[in-house]
């Protein structure tokens, strides 16, 4: 386990800062040898873009994909008392031991894409102060959690999805990316995991509320972080940073990843250039959050579960792009005419 | 190899009315099990679709599956006199050693999804007759390529993916569109593996072409099918409907397949409910094929390929889908409150 090596915003700030950038060598490689593979130019459509994005981030023109890591962070959220959840607060730790002994939708995933899982539980028995009232994390608490999101990753890891559990956790997503984005609650609520119309109208309220009462604090992405995210999200920025300094590619999950991702994006430019979206999630929001952060999802199905099962499932996609690229013959090891 | 049980197109045409269709009680078991799972109703979206789809074709409320196949014919086109093609014709013998070779994109796509794959070159030094002079194919040399595919298909199976190879055959792909949906060439053309505009142009006149010449053998879709199709188009027929005889689920690639497919489509109703679309391709009329289909299809990353590349992807996307289904623990099992 890597220390974290800040203390406050303004260390992680400056460490942004100095993330490195894609081996531009490694791409150029890597666009040379897609040109010679037996298809006609294109053909694999997204495949061969994704394949010379993860050549370029992994320093090689012709790379494997061997050690995908799934991490799974949980918080809990004092914004519940606003009853923004159809389910109850107690489901976070709930689930998280239904992760632990494998039940859950995010294990079967990343056991098909042959990815380690690792959850970790964020002081679930200390909720996050209701953003109602004040900022949910003060910058002690949030740069914690920012720690244990950077500490988890393994450096021998070779691609990354941060995924989340959090019974309320869609409505702090929708505030902090109003603060990250503009716009207000009705831009961003969604029906999470099952809020009906009025539920959503209270989401949206609640969410105004947050914005109207943290103003003070959302001048920069990590005050914004902390007075309306939770210790989940504030980890996922943290693990995807730390993924950045080991130049790990991440594949993004839905609404509330993207949403902690955002901050980097907001924070230093091409902050998330080392990631691709997964999916575009049924939560409302998520294709909004998606054109502002200038991506395109891999995966379109309809899911809305976070627990990172969306960018898990597009490991597949990802590995058989890599797959194609590094394993097939080019036209002159295969003896095919080119048509060129 | 099971031997074909048809000698003609009517032999064909009543085994497909004989065919069977999905197990209604294995469809219902597994409805009331994916209710039960861990996870807010529908947060998986078009996977727990998928999921009770193939268990219903499966005939067990919790399926499982270990032996995809993949199954790649190739023919050559006479309609290529007429320049549709930017390639040679010797290209598809070519890359059928490449697939033989393993240097292709679907050996890699193919060993990423777990699947066998299986190459049957049909007849490569005797294409079809140029469909705008008369028929491609006579009705033997149709009904040999349907049993052809029939006798493809291992079964031991419990998923089956078609694709091809076949210089020319998005030209003959179109002109048997067209016949069996409606409309002319400018609907039904694209731009194939890499023709311009004037090669639109031309494979539109040569599609329409075709129609008139062949408007007499366009009343029933296996005329269509002989002649406006190719050898490899009609053993993906064959082997879609050898599927559904074994009561194997099948993933559609693109255009091509599609076009194979569309055969089973307007000769018996619900011909295709064992059959799920894999994804959009590039090809322009895909799309306008899916929607006369009735399918959404699972991926859209523009892929432009064939050899079954798109719908192999898609395997690892039902492969997932059946994973969480089966995988995951109830809510009494995992003592997660389930909100309800």
């Amino acid at each position: 386990m890597a220390t974290p090596p800040f203390n406050s915003f303004q260390e992680f700030s400056a460490l942004l800062a100095r993330l490195p950038s894609a081996d531009a060598g490694a791409v150029a490689g890597a666009e040379v040898r897609n040109a010679q593979l037996t298809k006609p130019a294109g053909a694999l459509g997204r495949l061969e873009e994704l394949a010379i994005w993860y050549a370029g981030w992994r320093g090689t023109d012709r790379p494997g994909i061997s050690a995908p890591q799934v991490l799974i962070f949980a918080g809990n959220h004092g914004v519940t008392a606003q009853g923004v959840s159809a389910f109850p607060g107690e489901v976070t730790a709930q689930m998280v031991m239904n992760f632990e002994a494998g039940g859950a939708a995010i294990n079967q995933l990343s056991a098909f894409a042959g990815a380690e899982l690792a959850v970790t539980a964020l002081d679930l028995d200390r909720p996050t102060v209701d953003f109602t009232t004040g900022p949910a994390m003060s910058e002690a608490e949030c740069v914690a959690a920012l720690g244990t999101g950077w500490s988890a990753v393994s450096d021998q890891a070779d691609l990354l999805v941060t995924g989340e559990m959090g019974i309320g956790n869609t409505t702090s997503a929708a505030a902090l990316a109003a603060a990250l984005w503009g716009g207000g609650g009705q831009d961003w609520v969604g029906r999470g995991t099952g809020v009906d119309d009025a539920g959503l109208t209270l989401k949206a309220d609640v969410v105004d509320r947050g914005l109207a009462c943290n103003a003070a604090h959302l001048q920069t992405p990590l005050g914004a972080l902390a007075a309306l995210g939770g210790r989940e999200m504030a980890a996922m920025t943290g693990a995807i940073a730390r993924a950045r300094s080991l130049s790990i590619p991440v594949i993004l999950d839905g609404f509330i990843c993207c949403a902690a991702a955002s901050v980097l994006a907001r924070a230093v430019p091409g902050g998330l250039d080392h990631c691709v979206a997964g999916h575009a999630s049924a939560e409302q929001a998520h294709q909004r959050m998606l054109s502002h952060m200038g991506m395109q999802p891999l995966l379109e199905l309809g899911l809305r579960l976070g627990e990172g099962s969306g960018a898990a499932l597009a490991i597949n996609i990802l590995g058989a792009a890599v797959a194609c690229h590094s394993g097939m013959a080019t036209f002159a090891e295969a003896g095919v005419a080119d048509g060129g």
